[in-house]
């Protein structure tokens, strides 16, 4: 675990494209029924330290680097002062986002409050933190929506909410072409808190959601391991299902229990298996190409550490990743998983049941018999399948 | 709770547009742990009580009709017999649907298996689904997917699996245009069960999955009560997104728990709350027009019931939805609801983040000033409005 | 819903027992993504409103009133003009509670720490906090354990865990006896939030906790709604069981949807049906005693708020409470439900199971010969009678 | 994963104890959705099998191995041949257990059933169950009571069900102490399904009604890993908190995704993490003895497979578990884990807060001033702890 050896194939370098947000080294520890169990870190000392960890990018909220309300002299001042870090340490800021959760006027919504001012507002900061990230080079924007939603659900029509939210970005990436802007926007699901229900509350309602905007094109999702596993979904189909779609712009990975309150917990620390899972998706597995953007980890240390605890956290993050990774490549690499996975299919059935609609095939294909019992009686070897995959995980094997 | 008193403003009647599945009062009482407590209701006889009950329609998978293998002979006997009680009874079949979950054939799944012969045997098997369901006067086919999943997620790239469910579609989409059939699909998600995890597993998901058909316009979803309850999501924010999208087609009613096996309670007997926005939603509210599909209860009474029982509860799952709608209409008319809720927004700022990009427009938002402080003090007074709710709920209020 | 109005059956009195915490209704809107959206309210404001209001108690943790660190000076001075306000206002004080978990000392545990002396300042703070309920006429004092748990969990063996607890409790316990106070202790169970995994996570676990400890009979429960129902577990079921155990100390009422962060909402706005239960088994049911202590409602209002908002929803508390209480009387006299609920048991067949064990009857017992078949056969009429609570709970029905 | 390979060091031999139901390697895979997939094993057949594994012993209900209404003749035969078949493989049968769920006799309960006359039989049949069980060697009788439970609640008070069961747990354990059988009783607690809500939901909850019976020594729990996952609760601490009360007679391992259907998957196929701290504590952890009763996995496997694959799946089971023990061994014995675990306690603030209540060091206790800024400040390095354990997980270290 001593991440400074230069032998440790499982040393994080800036290879691997791993990213942390000011937010999440710099959490200081608060939670709902505590104060701060740490001091505040500056982002400069955060961008230094991340760097002597091994990661590539730092990425942020608006306001984790300039103040709410801070002066256009203080803002760039602040900018330069951290640009210049950045360069010093070969850092990069792949993303950046907008807070518009933490001022009381985002209580009932940004985009979608029932009040147009705030609206407005939310549109109007979110154009700065577009500006702020794009001066730092972000070629990614990321939207995580953690007001829109409700307790009282009768307050407003959720399809209110929808054309809402629909006409906020559409002001937004007119706004970013307008600009000439080399940018994409990430959409980032959430399916509950800090509201009882957040609109759009998973991956997949927020790739439709995407279709229905003037410029598709520029928008895709950011999908977050705890996000998608509060609600006890897998998170694994919802990825593929953006890759299917080229819409995975960005990730957020941590891990979290199901059905509980957001833990944004160290990666890997839970559900190894769906880890291995993501990861091996990640890397490319099945004759798909690799996903090639950052891998940000969207998660912080416990409340019971201090500084070093949290390079601790930021470290066990990035290795975890990279173990897993070769667990993944030895297990579609083991001869006896791809003897299960390598199993031939019928031809013949392959082509009645792919190519779209063809009459002449659909007549070929209602006129064959199958035998459905002699079907069913294969036994498909995933025990062994799923045996060899935990074996390989916990390291007994290859 | 007499349904037959003809005062009584919470009968059901044709007009209300209420359907049960073949499946759903005929349900045995069978479950994982114990065998069936009911004798199987003949479906002719289940139709002549529908009818009495005050139900409009009947739903069937095509093996609760003609049994799994049935011969050609038999089959058109008994739907020639089931046609004439329809006709018999004025009640209509508004749906059918494919039985791809009973047979072990498909016991890793149907359209997405890896075997083709059990996907072609799948596609084969819905047409003549599809078939029958026309010939009974069927105006929507719904899609549930049940087996289309994993346990061991080794097995199959999800990715694959995706591709697989759409080849399937594709065809199926262009059969119904061959034949000139005037019918529309549904498809239904699930996060889990009989699975570890359903793919497409909310109804957002399958939202998108449906802009990635050849013929999308052809295909809605079906969304259903239980499937999106037990992931613990909003199940109106989910229909409303679907209605947003022209995309609710059909619908099944009825409760659940948050992070249970698929229960498939008496509609209303569970989160009377989201029951109450649901059945709001549907019956048209906020400006936005009502659905007017078939109100299809995919629901089952308790094991504990006998036949008796088993019309107790469908004529409960009918009553509750009169009631609600009735609370719903008196909720939205009361004055002191309507105070809260017709609060005036600022015409000036909607005008700002309306009507997508304008560099004009843009300009001038960018201009404007806000103070965040004053906008975020006013209280919203949703306590006040969700008491009202609560109120008129409970019957003392209107 | 004017609370005022004299013919109000629904208006909250001084006899109905109802208390909140002055951390409920002061609650200031905080949560893990955002600030305070209301002042905080001073404790002598709020004793003043909860009496307007219809409130018979009001409820403290020991720095809700005297500031963590306070001086002995300043803190006589504070509880001297806050049982002059409660004198004044016909308020009492009937339970207070220690707070172990905001300060960062107690990040990872209070009595559970690994710090020994983290333990003797929590046994030290527990035990001015309890001088202090009892100055101001608290009859309970709950321990709610926050922070009593894990996210690492081998950082500590839990059976550690549970003999440090016993062992703060048995001081605590010989405490109270040794200075001859009228008190109990009554313990809240919470199975995680804002720990990973709390100790004693239910209220099962914590009624057996309690005979483990030197003075079992001083120690009972005090369950919560929103930490039961976290887990999705049946809280009716573990209410009845404390009853049942005669363990019911003291209850906190508030909603709460199943698998999510702590919503601690507004009493009867979530699970409509389990409320009305609940109320039901504590007004007194089946010729089961009521239980006669506080009707404490740990429950805060909408961020959306300001003060008028808390107000509201305090009422709101209030009033569906005894709207629920006036449905079950009226579900449980209406003769529909007495006529399935009153069914006749076979005498003879009680006899042989009741009285604990006697050789005479086991030998009856093994020889009489049952047919399981027809025992089987009746249908049990629990669709009518769900539905019947239904109907009573919309309002329609007596 | 040859299990044959004498030098593999996780083959499972008849010194681990492990042992499987009948109804588990012998499940043919029926859900509630489909039919089975798989023919039905002869439990003699089971019993060869299951030794030929490595397997110790084997478990069953009644009418796993004799059929629901067999003439006595039958039995015998059956029992007969059976105990030849143990004898002739060298396996034991440590526990046995009555099915009180299949027959729809016992469709709204066994013990707690509403009529009495169900109830009778439900405990003449337990004691037959009870004199097989003996008859075959087992030592421990469990109680599962799948349908004591409730979907339409006001159907029966809660506290007569506590009452009922109690009343046949009472009869039984005198039954069990009047034929002078060598037996205990496990309770096997479970929150759901088949029931919508099962009374003593938790093992916590199960724990406490121990204690109210009349022979509570006779009577401990059975844990099941899915049960307690399905809630989302930890199982180490229920199964940590039976070890504490002396209360853990026997233990079901399986594996299970939380807020799901009963999945009862492979053992260690799901939550790795928690697997290995599981095992962890029943191999003797922290100074406390190890678990020595059976190890039990009450799993099954997936439809999927055939019957090779249902022993792929028998010896996976085993293998993880030693695979698992092998890694909390060495992470036990790590120096970098002890560093952190073998923090020293402050002996003076140990003595003042253990040994119960004691005047005098309550004056000192209480005199002592603590500095809480100070205790709060050191880093507890649980980042690093889980991540070392994350490491010996996935067999990177040691």
């Amino acid at each position: 675990m001593d991440p400074k050896t230069s032998a440790d194939p499982f040393r994080p370098s800036r290879a691997d494209r791993f990213s942390f947000g000011l937010w999440t080294v710099g959490n200081p520890g608060r939670d709902p029924f505590g104060e701060a169990t740490r001091a505040r870190l500056d982002p400069n000392h955060i961008v230094r330290k991340l760097a002597e960890c091994g990661a590539w990018g730092v990425n942020l909220h608006d306001n984790d680097l300039v103040p709410f309300g801070a002066s256009a002299t203080d803002r760039d001042r602040i900018v330069a002062e951290f640009k210049a870090t950045l360069e010093d340490c070969g850092m990069v800021v792949p993303m950046a986002t907008t807070n518009l959760f933490t001022h009381p006027v985002f209580k009932d919504g940004a985009f979608t409050s029932n009040d147009a001012r705030v609206r407005a507002f939310a549109v109007q900061k979110t154009m700065a933190a577009i500006d702020l990230g794009v001066e730092l080079g972000a070629r990614t924007h990321v939207f995580w929506g953690g007001r829109e939603g409700t307790e009282a659900d009768a307050c407003r029509d959720p399809r209110d909410g929808l054309k809402r939210f629909r006409d906020a970005l559409n002001i937004l990436t007119g706004y970013v072409r307008d600009q000439g802007y080399d940018l994409r926007f990430a959409l980032e699901a959430k399916p509950n808190e800090p509201r009882g229900d957040i609109y759009l509350s998973t991956t997949g309602h927020m790739l439709h959601f995407i279709e229905t905007l003037d410029d598709a094109e520029m928008v895709g999702v950011n999908p977050e391991v705890a996000h998608e596993t509060m609600a006890g979904l897998s998170f694994v189909h919802g990825v593929a299902q953006a890759m299917d779609a080229g819409k995975l712009f960005h990730i957020d990975l941590n891990a979290q229990r199901i059905g509980r309150y957001d833990q944004d917990l160290r990666f890997g620390s839970e559900d190894m298996k769906q880890a291995f899972l993501l990861v091996r998706l990640l890397e490319g597995v099945n004759g798909y190409a690799a996903y090639d953007g950052p891998l940000h980890f969207d998660a912080h240390a416990y409340r019971t550490e201090d500084e070093a605890g949290v390079w601790e956290f930021a470290v066990g993050c990035m290795r975890t990743y990279k173990i897993l990774a070769a667990r993944a490549r030895a297990f579609d690499a083991d001869p006896d998983v791809r003897e299960i996975l390598d199993t031939e299919s019928d031809a013949e059935a392959e082509r009645l049941v792919s190519g779209g609609f063809d009459a002449e095939r659909v007549r070929e294909l209602r006129a064959r018999t199958f035998d459905p019992d002699a079907l069913a009686a294969p036994g498909l070897r995933y025990e062994r399948l799923d045996q060899l995959m935990t074996e390989h995980l916990l390291g007994v094997r290859g």
